[in-house]
């Protein structure tokens, strides 16, 4: 109702705010005699936290994960997991400049027109610090199908700026995402494109672009029809990602172009197998998953805290300014995105693996 | 959870396949009060139903609805509306050479990955004779939030194949929409558009396009912040639209070429209210909207539905074979799918409204 | 939200209003594959219809059952079923003489206080008519459990007034219930009920009781611990059928004078199984079953609508006056609540069932 | 889904087990801009924690409770309240011994049963040191309610074994409850409930009992019908409650053998207003408040852990055998349940209210 959770079977609800004490995330209905550690979690939360690498934010926060509640022994119990984050580089200081001047397409003032107040150190619940939350409770779903089906998520920046890369979506693995440090698995474009991060980081301006999700060894006759298809799941899982706006799966935007003929993906046997021959639909037919590969688009917005001057409106004095932020904020955020689509992922299919488990008996 | 009910106060719930007996919606948690008739409802069902206009299916299907509970002397009672069409014209002959062959990136065979079985008369569940039932539901909701609060729901057809045009999001008006069969507002850009249905439709061909949709008037701080983002809950409800395979909004996928200087809105001051200059966050800021017009575009793909001979497989012999529809079927769905966009957006907006209400005392 | 669905996996929602043109139900989760015509749900419709007995009211409505969706060739496809009674018998007139007039304990003024209006034919939505489309979801329900896992669900009259019995809850029958019109299955004990029911009739008052459930043969493991306890959520059910003021479960206000040494039921060997000696616990302990047989007390009270003269206040002219409903209304309500109680018991453990199965795998 | 939450727009999730490291609460949903600390809180749980007589477990739990999000310079922002205690004393090794043996009537075997592994420390999740969580949020419901709209929450102990007091329910006052240790507002029976459970604990038994709950100055209108209504799930929240096996409200199970003309609540106007001249609907009538004070019963059980020997299972060698606990437990929890009935009123109360206020506007 008020928009922290998500799930419906295995549901996810996050709290905490940028600065405030604790930020993290209570798992209702994981199921029981599952195996789990902080182990099993920290590696995801590595792979987004801040101050990586030399094109993300220097800000050092406190990304260490505690498992509170729901494992015993090594295993969880059935009950609610407690995740939690705490807090201690809260340099708020370097918002109070912010307090009077709105930023331009920053949420500040989207919540006080909602709230009627906000906390404003780091962004409050707006930030995208809340995503930690999501990337831990997703490295428990990622690893929950990895283990009983074999389901694998992989996503990687395939656009940023102008700079687009064609990857073979059977072969890509793992380790050529992670080979540089922007998550382009193709270490050529990768060049280019932290050059062109770079450069945007001088600028003290920022940069978009795309990353691509997959899903692969997924079983079909997953999702719901109607309302809750699979990809609508997805997209709603994407768009809720901070800076995301757009999102495709299969040809996308580019089936528009196409004749049903040219877009339909034709059945065939594969050793006794009902397959397709292609997959312009992108392992999605009717909200339903087919069984081949899924593979989506998920488009960033240029990020909206940049040093550049910019004409905007001080609330408390109800006159026009001009802000120039002076926080430590990512000139593209789209290399530390990429564990977090990979864990709105795995939080829609296990969600959609329990609605179907309960379904069929 | 089964994916049938959309909404969370406004509560609607689908049922009903294209070739059963009933269709309808139950509605749940419409405020009491509202005056209504079935005629405030017909119109809209009238802008989807088949058999409109040459580019359309002749199907002719009964898409007379009926309000059967909720409504008293002419006022909804705050209890559940029942609205229901009866189905008359099941010509399910048209489909019996469907039963064995799967049609390609139709859900034919997902369903049976699914539920093990499934009802083939014209897609039964999978029809977009569904999105019935949602236009319906949506012509209450676009009542109420026009009556209360003037906000305006339009969308039109903006590109079919590679025919684009450009229309003033501002001015654009709902007679301008239904001025011409394509439901392009821009007439000499129909006209291709027309030409290009016919000539695929004569192909027993079909061909997707895009829908533009616009909320206008729409007040700020509504949409919840963090997964239940407005513009996440937007996506799924147009991602849920049977064909659609991609949404944007505001600068949506072209923000990724930008610069933040480039795509960030400046708040100035208009007559002492806080607006911005520009709008390429398309009224969403957050997740929250910002009280400027909201624009968003959802992909269609062509229907999979043809009449072109497809390679596919025969599921009861688990032999490869020739399939050539021969049923009743829009060359290109978007003309009809106009309507059903602005009855999501309706339904989207309808329940953030109360989700707002309830917490503001 | 609204009140009018029961269940979070197989969910029900009920529709229509006691005079109005339709009522009925939309079942969504129901599995696929299960056989179902309306002859698994009418025989249950007909033990709580009207005009049964000499001792219910003479009221003649139109009880007949239609599946309109979601099933096909005589089996669940796992999409919404819609069951859907038309009514026929509607004499509003009756009512008129109430429109002003505000029955004592009945919801009139309530709704009133609520909606700010109301549909005041045979009370609308208010009326215990609604309980129709429950006993008819919990057809299905029933099938399913005792189908698949040998579940049977059984209610019966245990006290009217004063007259109260005692019956062996391991071996009483359905025929036993069903032997008499009092579904008292103690015969001696149902002909004092039926004489003390006739001369309340007579006297034109009415009179309460209680209804004894009983759920055998349930497996042990349902029911989630904390909020939604397999006792809480059956007391929620029993609380929510018209005139039930008291639930109780076991041993139940009985526990109250007991010590721990007497309530406690010790745990034994039966077979190499598991077994407790005694079952004060009522099959439930911490909220999830234990295996043995569930047992629970529904305390209705005598109902509202009755002919001897009431003081009351005239809505409308805003004066006392005095209120005598010449209606035709049950003088006991409890012979046609004993599939009521049936019913909603199935809908509990049916969602438990699919709840639990979604959780292991 | 997994039972830990409560409530649909004030929603409340708790998590954490008795012996476990945290154990609290998340609360999404709370209206922004309530002034808020933990001073507000912390007394509740003062009237919850062990240790606070000599008739309560002399156990020592650390119960202070800690705001960690969703309250900023003192003021909720509308996003998730993390309410959070940290556990310290937990002896453990007080409940080694029951590994093996199952206690009677507890939840040990149930949750086997269900999860197939449980967390045995202090009971786990099953535990009644999870109202602690409940208590804490109701605190906030509890001060909002009373602020806003005046009302107020009220509980007090009716009955310990056989020994009942009766109150006037009007004029009792949170004093006269808090006037002795037993929590009964009449202080003769109160020492005579003392006198009671202390020969109860002497005896290493345990004992059961009643706790009335009352809600005054509630408005009219709130509740919702058909399944929602406001008894039912009022119901459910106390059945939900540790060792609670019965509810019932206004004149109960009592009502059994009333006539209709003896229950019925005349309506009367009262300085023009309409109000009833007697109260046996216990303030609600149809599942929606009437604007009378509501008035219930909650049947505690004795508890189940006790120190005199019992005859139960070892689980591991699946043998019989003789258990006598040498935890440290309560002989009587009514005392303690007290603040819990009034906390698990306000969460219903306060999730109705908002529900009712997104339906009018």
């Amino acid at each position: 109702m008020s928009g922290s959770s998500f799930g419906s079977i295995f549901k996810v609800s996050t709290f905490g705010e940028s600065h405030g004490k604790d930020l993290g995330v209570v798992i209702d209905g994981c199921p029981p005699g599952i195996s789990l550690t902080e182990d099993d979690i920290q590696p995801e939360l590595d792979r987004r936290k801040p101050g990586q690498s030399s094109i993300t934010t220097p800000r050092k926060e406190s990304d260490v994960i505690h498992i509170r509640s729901g494992v015993y022994e090594g295993k969880t119990t059935g009950t609610p997991i407690l995740l939690i984050a705490h807090n201690k580089d809260s340099k708020s200081e370097d918002y109070d400049h912010l307090v009077d001047n709105l930023r331009p397409s920053h949420a500040d003032y989207t919540y006080i027109q909602k709230y009627g107040l906000r906390d404003h150190r780091g962004s409050g619940r707006a930030s995208a610090r809340e995503t930690l939350a999501r990337v831990a409770a997703g490295a428990i779903a990622k690893k929950y199908l990895r283990e009983r089906l074999n389901v694998e998520f992989l996503a990687y920046v395939e656009q940023v700026g102008d700079i687009v890369t064609a990857v073979d979506m059977d072969t890509v693995t793992l380790a050529d995402v992670e080979s540089n440090i922007v998550r382009c698995p193709c270490s050529r474009t990768a060049k280019l494109m932290e050059a062109r991060i770079t450069e945007v980081l001088k600028a003290k301006d920022s940069i978009g672009g795309i990353v691509r999700g997959l899903i692969r060894n997924l079983p079909g006759g997953l999702g719901e029809p109607v309302f809750d298809k699979l990809h609508a799941e997805l997209g709603k899982a994407m768009l809720s990602i901070n800076a995301v706006k757009g999102f495709d799966i299969g040809a996308g935007f580019n089936c528009v172009n196409m004749l049903g003929s040219e877009h339909n993906d034709p059945y065939y046997l594969k050793d006794g197998e009902i397959r397709t021959k292609r997959n312009h639909s992108g392992g999605v037919i009717g909200g339903i998953s087919s069984g081949e590969t899924i593979y989506f688009r998920t488009a960033f917005k240029p990020v909206s805290t940049i040093g550049v001057p910019q004409q905007t409106v001080d609330l408390t004095n109800r006159k026009e300014t001009t802000l120039a932020a002076h926080g430590r904020h990512d000139p593209c955020v789209l290399p530390r995105a990429v564990p977090i689509v990979e864990a709105m992922s795995a939080l829609v299919i296990m969600d959609m693996y329990l609605r179907q488990r309960a379904r069929l008996g």
